[in-house]
């Protein structure tokens, strides 16, 4: 049994609205070989997914709780979204990031109003905690916490919502958050329809885990070999135990099918995907999967330009 | 009195319903000078609104009437919609394109089923009568006739409904038949809000129309200058009848600020506009203008991938 249910991602849904996107699902009429729709995350306040599950846990606390502020430790669209979430209710945020972020990374988080503390990679959550102790602000985890994966579950609603008869979702993995919740909804919404994580094949932990049946760790290093930033993280005890029971296959795509896909869907659906965003439907145009009616969740769009323009130059 | 009005459009709205893609408003954070938000018709199954004024109008001719199929003469977006609508009602589609256009704009209208006539660029008219009369097919415009405006209308309509409050919508202007059926249903629905057409300066002639109160005709190799190439042609008598009564304002935008309206669209928004698609946005960051909630509709993501990747690497 898994710890989030889908009263919990039914709850959260009603927390988020008005505040992240109700994102419509897009058809894709060129696909010729499945039918095929995208799920535009990208289009968020904050450029991705994560404003769901920051949001509503920062819900969750309620008023008192809250009112100390928040903390997290993120250089990703993880970081935008608490910073983001937490001027929405007007409590301080505080973001601990690594000292090799990109400047343009901090000065999007700063832009929504968070203090920035920059640190060395390693002691970033020593730095959190500390930051959270010393000024009573809560901890918001990236997906390691059931209000995030409820959050992000809201996502998997939508989907059955606007297709009930969906066959396949194609979501992700990296920590495991998006696919948790995704995943308990749509096998509590639409049991027939396979879910199915996909990752980078250079950061395929997941994939791994998932196939033995235990969690499997790949140094950090290894992990940050794909292009796909926002997914090279691993799952946690949590994440892991709800992957096992609503993911029904893994599968893994290659770099070059993730950029020929970030190009395919800026120039057909008109839309921008960061790495990670573009994994999912990667998997949809190049992997073999079971047939169907198939939606891949397009998780942000927050690419630098140059990588972006790199992409559309390809032949 | 313009001779479209609100209850066509609404007619219209129930028509494309499920077809044209329902497209939400897309609140934009980064913009601190103007509460502002997007209309992304970019996402529209065929990449712009077209869709949305096409459809209408092969709907509204009725089973019998359209079962010899459909012509138009167009290279743009329209030429993509209409083959698109035809083949959604399983009649024929003729496009009449001037053999000038290029190569990747051929193949995608064709990819939608329609049969293509390449003619030189002065034909074009009368090759599309020509079929029309040949094979008793009808003949769909781009802009000139109430069922096309009708359609694109429906943009109006959805605006209204998700920001009841608006105060500001900024449209795009070249044939007019998209401001037209906006403003019509923008003032029907919210009289409060202001209308304000927005035009490339290199293809001002809708502005310089509406300032000296009658058509200003500018020839064609003048309005071709602009990157916009969308918004190249001309109001009709129809159109132009619907702008004087319907639009309060009309501004124009630059070359350069519409290449980094581009860039900013793709980068801080995450959706891929066309130049035409980026020349409302652009007067909203870039023109004096009416306080209040802004809305810019943005009309259309088919771009060419090299010049997309161009403003991507602009400082």
């Amino acid at each position: 049994m898994t710890s989030v249910k889908i009263d919990h991602i039914r709850d959260a849904a009603a927390r988020i609205a008005g505040v992240a996107l109700r994102t419509p699902l897009l058809p894709q009429p060129w696909s010729r070989e499945r039918e095929l729709w995208l799920k535009p995350e990208n289009l968020q306040p904050v450029g991705a997914f994560k404003i769901r599950g920051a949001y509503n846990a920062i819900a969750v606390l309620g008023e008192a709780h809250r009112a100390n502020g928040v903390v997290t430790h993120s250089s990703g669209n993880h970081a935008q979204a608490v910073a983001f979430a937490a001027r929405t209710f007007g409590v301080p945020a505080v973001i601990v990031m690594p000292d090799s972020t990109p400047r343009v990374k901090i000065d999007a988080t700063a832009a929504h109003g968070a203090e920035i503390i920059e640190v060395p990679m390693a002691e970033r959550e020593r730095v959190a905690l500390e930051v959270a102790a010393e000024r009573g602000m809560r901890l918001i985890p990236p997906f390691d916490h059931p209000d995030v994966i409820a959050g992000q579950g809201t996502v998997g609603v939508e989907i059955v919502a606007d297709l009930p008869d969906v066959d396949v979702v194609l979501v992700p993995v990296g920590g495991g958050g998006l696919a948790s919740g995704v995943g308990v909804a749509v096998k509590a919404l639409r049991p027939a329809a396979r879910v199915i994580a996909v990752e980078p094949e250079l950061a395929a932990d997941a994939v791994e885990s998932l196939r033995a049946g235990h969690r499997v760790h790949w140094p950090a290093d290894r992990r940050a070999r794909t292009i796909a930033d926002g997914l090279r993280t691993e799952p946690s005890e949590l994440t892991f135990e709800h992957l096992r029971e609503v993911v029904d296959d893994a599968v893994t795509v290659t770099e070059d099918e993730i950029r020929a896909t970030m190009r395919l869907l800026a120039t057909r659906a008109r839309v921008v995907a960061e790495p990670s965003g573009a994994v999912a439907c990667a998997a949809a145009l190049h992997r073999e999967l079971p047939p169907g009616r198939t939606v891949a969740v397009v998780t942000g769009g927050n690419v630098d330009p140059a990588l972006l323009a790199d992409v559309l130059r390809m032949a």
